[in-house]
């Protein structure tokens, strides 16, 4: 790919878009913002963007909502958006996890999209009650596993599909993190607070906020499906109530194996994504913070450094490509894809189509996917680290 | 930096933009139209997108503009936009080179800000005319050296003029590419026809497309002004009518001395722009396909590997930073600091003051420092590579 | 350090070494070799190289030994250098390993120190009669667990040693091959057949043949001593007799945790050892195939690359280091130190004293801690992949 | 290429080897012996090992040699090693520059083999005069430019030959360092005071001690002639005597062109070699601190990553690769290809044979060759920077 264009989405129409949480002080409610500003698909106009009703409003208005449609609380929101001509046809939901199933269950009801943050819900229980809501609202719910939007993320799964590493043997994922090496939770910072808590997070800890990224994109590049974990889940700091490091093994249908790593405990690791995957044929490398590169090596053959945009790709990564190689994209860009392949979606859906082939936003299957490995990590860690069905 | 929040710039106010050029199959229009979303400060409201008039319109139509403010041609626009009480406030210019100046002089005579594609001209004289009418207007000019709009490079200069370097005694520039390696214009590619066409892009072929934006970051970074330099320029590609690789001795005031390498002829490099800077207390190090790294040696001490958002990072990187170390921003998001900052003085400009202290957009210093260096490097190729006053 | 003087070792007394297998077509031997003659400590002046006499007296001239010094067993060389005034002080055993038992026990009778490849034994019982063996001859047992000579291995050793990682919470090992992808010991390929074979390798394949290593790498950096692993060991590929991927939960004393990959049928990977440990100060990471640089990351702090023979190392790695940094040391060097620190303590033992402070050899107590490694992940896996006792 | 064995070259003939310089404090004379110790060809027997005779008595004690061949100085080693039957027939030269050549010259006239350290003299009327003797003698002179020893550098330079790169455009050189940011020679540290002394180094300081290596290895392996180059060089530690910085373009025969930058004065460099080489068809790069990989990207293609002794290497590497691939081999096993080239010549020079195909040692030329680009820098930088043919 020589520089020749961009690939821009044009945004033929623009979606009118809300936000549950995501207030001053939130963190994901901005990267929302951003994704869903960057390919220009969505216009923001309604939001009850805090529990707090006062600082909802503020954040309302430094964000330039109408005064009207900043709304002190959700189930106003869904009400009222439902019933204005120019209501928002999509609410992305950024809250604690706790809120995300009464949230979505609101909006939905109200006949609003739904894009929510992962995991799913705290609970399984919640997501199972919510995926059949879902199914039953001919409304869409995409989830946030924003890391499967990353173009040489595209490329490995379609080289997987493509038989590019033969049958796949083995799986190996990792999330590592080292920003709760310490007792964070205790100097009351805002985002550590309800990570470790189990009413707000659900039972998981570092396995819900980032093992579940890592199980989505391994199962969504190699596309097998999980049979039976095992897990060993830590809490290293003292006084923690949540794990912060967990191990797991894996055995998938058809035989092949893996492993998943998540830690937010071990020094020196921001924010350490990867995802290798080896067939009887090749192997695949990727490395989040390096998300331009893909490894690629066929067996018995050199090692190819496939870049984004450039030599050896494919269309699915092309598709989701906005710039030439060597111009990195990030993580805003690949959260952008999510947010973008919805509005495909969600326009698709005004005019009673389905979305544009090659559209592969996470959805209701990868939330309750994920909620299910969640919840069996933390039986297996409970009965002492045993093999547990999915 | 923990994950708290995202530094992401509140849009008080938006900022109502025009376009000229950037319509269908143009390659730097799209990018500057997302930089331009990323934060939220614009909104596009007119353009004249296209030499071509029906292009112009279709483009215009695509990205959603009245039909009446898609405009012919750039002199009827900056007519009719000066003549409306919702006239733009800014116009991208984003055409070939040799169309930079005649734009800008009529969108700065009708009282409009200038965001400016880079180089600033196609000839010294024209640069050296525009900014005198720069300096008498009264309205900002922002010349769009996207790469110092980079966290990390906002980082290495901050510890250059903090003294953490000490002496600066080198600086060394690199701009690699590999998409000219053969002889693409003769295809008809439309980048490679307009970059590879002294009419379109001026004297200069890599020197003035890309070996202008490695001069701009080493002195960006280093703080150095330039006296002399020695260029040896060459056309690799029979047949080329610019130079496609460019070598460059620098000599700057004070003693320090450089090299400058660009290509567009070496296989293996997609977007290869690379800056190290040495002084007598320590290095620096920084490549652009991996932006969110800077290496930096106290001399005597291991090698440190600083991180956008993460630790040892200061002020000057921190305050364009939008997410955590770990998650990776990248080309779009350096382009986008751009935009912010000409938005942030731009609305301090409405208020008749100026811009908030740590903006650093480069300017009319810049794009005259640019003409001067290609200027030069053409001088002194020409003598046969002999040492050149800039 | 700088380019100062080169960390020669000085052979004060030349050391006579004979070897027992390793003649024509054998890898390891060809490898101790070369590892005995960097630092010029040996001299190689007897052999039984081959279970084939023809080989083995050939295999011998084509290394300079004298006839009657080329034997065609074991038993008859470990008799006759036994006689000879001018015999050999040490033998290399480089056998598959089911030889490594009787041949150490015939050259321990005879009064001759021991430098034995890894694993120690093919079984566990073996390897604990072995230990009391040697523990009763008086003379020195050396398993070339080479990895561990690594100067930035001595290095990550001493840091955790010192503390300055803080109390370590985790340790993850990786040792990760493709060589093994397709069925190669069908092809009679020498390495593959007798690797493959259970009688000649013990019944672990991958587990034995690189796992432990990773395990041995593991124990030596950390300090910390296992108690229970829970392993899972896979054949992949059709009709292979031995496992060619395993992957390992442990549980160390005082409440660590830790992973272990190994494989053998990983594409793209050649010889992939690693090693990352985390305490609640900091964190160490390292690869084999970039064995010069050792990751050192304090909490909060960022990355620091420490090099061999740069700012920041300390006496353990300054000790085996033999040329400035950066020019890179590799395998050989690093088998060499085991070789010289075995040298060192042979010519210690000559005068009736302890080896140097600083020697670091792995012996007795690794070979053991080894076997009981491979015994237990086998008995985990044939149980299903259960926790067990090491 | 799986572990199948081990290239290890078999010692059919002991060499006897004296040395000039090299002893206690040295740095250089240690390398080689560890070199020419690797691959079992030579013995080392007699020394005038320094230039005061009774460190040279002591130095030869401690490396074991015979007291009567511990000479006080050279005139009376070569005299004296002719004249004994099982006399010298090599001898390696490890001095300052300056004595390189009388050195040479009484070991020629002595009728020994020379293998050398580089550069070959300290003027370039020295040089002309050596390789006149060189030629009329019959007797082999090996110039020990290491960097071309390395099996990567083997397999670059039969590529370039083999037509994979197209015709070379582009050959980019870089020799980095720091070691000399501050002024060390006034510690009396014993490395920086010779070389920064022009009676002893020569007058080239930086671009003598490594720029003529960086030189070599571009010449080595792109097979181009160099015919003007043009020079900058800077002291940048005050009171320093000679050059610590080099920038030198080159244009070499058919039109090709050359960057090369040296220096001793970048904080964060250690031995910083490397060598990028550019065709019309594809590209290479190569970094001497990762000796073991090559990148070469066919134009239009994926980077490919060549490892030594892995998958796509061809005979010129594997005939110098010692152990698999991934098992990293460094400097000293790169030094030792050379020692053993040179063995296998003065073998066949025995048996009045050329040496095998195949061997590729640098010689009289190259040492001519990097006298000349000394000599033209010096005077290139000396008239203020101009075009100087070699």
């Amino acid at each position: 790919m020589t520089i020749e264009t961009v690939n821009s989405p044009k945004p033929l129409a623009t979606i009118r878009l809300g936000m549950v949480g995501g207030g001053q002080g939130a963190f994901i409610g901005a990267v929302h913002r951003i994704a869903a500003r960057i390919d220009g698909d969505y216009q923001l106009v309604a939001g009850a963007l805090s529990s707090d009703p006062e600082r909802a409003k503020a954040s309302g208005a430094e964000l330039g909502l109408a005064p009207e449609r900043c709304y002190a609380n959700y189930e106003e929101m869904a009400k009222a958006e439902a019933a204005r001509p120019d209501g928002i046809e999509a609410v992305a939901i950024v809250t604690p996890n706790h809120m995300h199933y009464p949230i979505a269950k609101a909006f939905l009801e109200a006949g609003i999209h739904i894009i929510c943050d992962k995991p799913m819900t705290s609970t399984l229980a919640d997501a199972e009650v919510m995926a059949k809501l879902a199914k039953a609202s001919n409304k869409l719910f995409v989830l946030t596993h924003n890391y499967s939007g990353y173009p040489m993320i595209r490329q490995a799964r379609e080289m997987v599909t493509s038989g590019e590493l033969g049958r796949i043997r083995l799986v190996q994922m990792e999330y590592v993190q080292d920003w709760l090496t310490e007792d964070l939770e205790s100097s009351g910072q805002k985002q550590a607070s309800w990570r470790t808590d189990p009413a707000k997070s659900g039972a998981g800890g570092c396995i819900g906020d980032i093992g579940t990224h890592a199980f989505q994109l391994g199962s969504f590049v190699s596309g097998l499906e999980t049979q039976t974990i095992l897990a060993d889940l830590t809490s290293f700091v003292p006084g923690r109530r949540v794990d912060d490091n967990v191990s797991v093994l894996l055995r998938f249908s058809g035989g092949a194996k893996g492993m998943l790593w998540a830690s937010q405990v071990a020094p020196g690791n921001e924010n350490g994504l990867s995802l290798r995957v080896f067939g009887d044929k090749g192997g695949l490398e990727w490395h989040q913070e390096q998300p331009n590169h893909l490894w690629f090596t066929p067996f018995g053959q050199p090692k190819r450094l496939l870049t984004r945009g450039g030599a050896g790709t494919t269309p699915a990564s092309e598709r989701v490509t906005r710039v030439p190689a060597g111009h990195p994209e990030g993580y805003l860009e690949g959260f952008a894809t999510i947010y973008h392949e919805a509005a495909e979606a969600i326009r698709a859906n005004r005019d009673g189509q389905l979305a544009p082939k090659g559209v592969l936003y996470p959805g209701i299957c990868d939330g309750i996917s994920g909620m299910r490995f969640i919840d069996a990590c933390i039986r297996s860690s409970k009965d002492g680290g045993v093999w547990t069905m999915l």
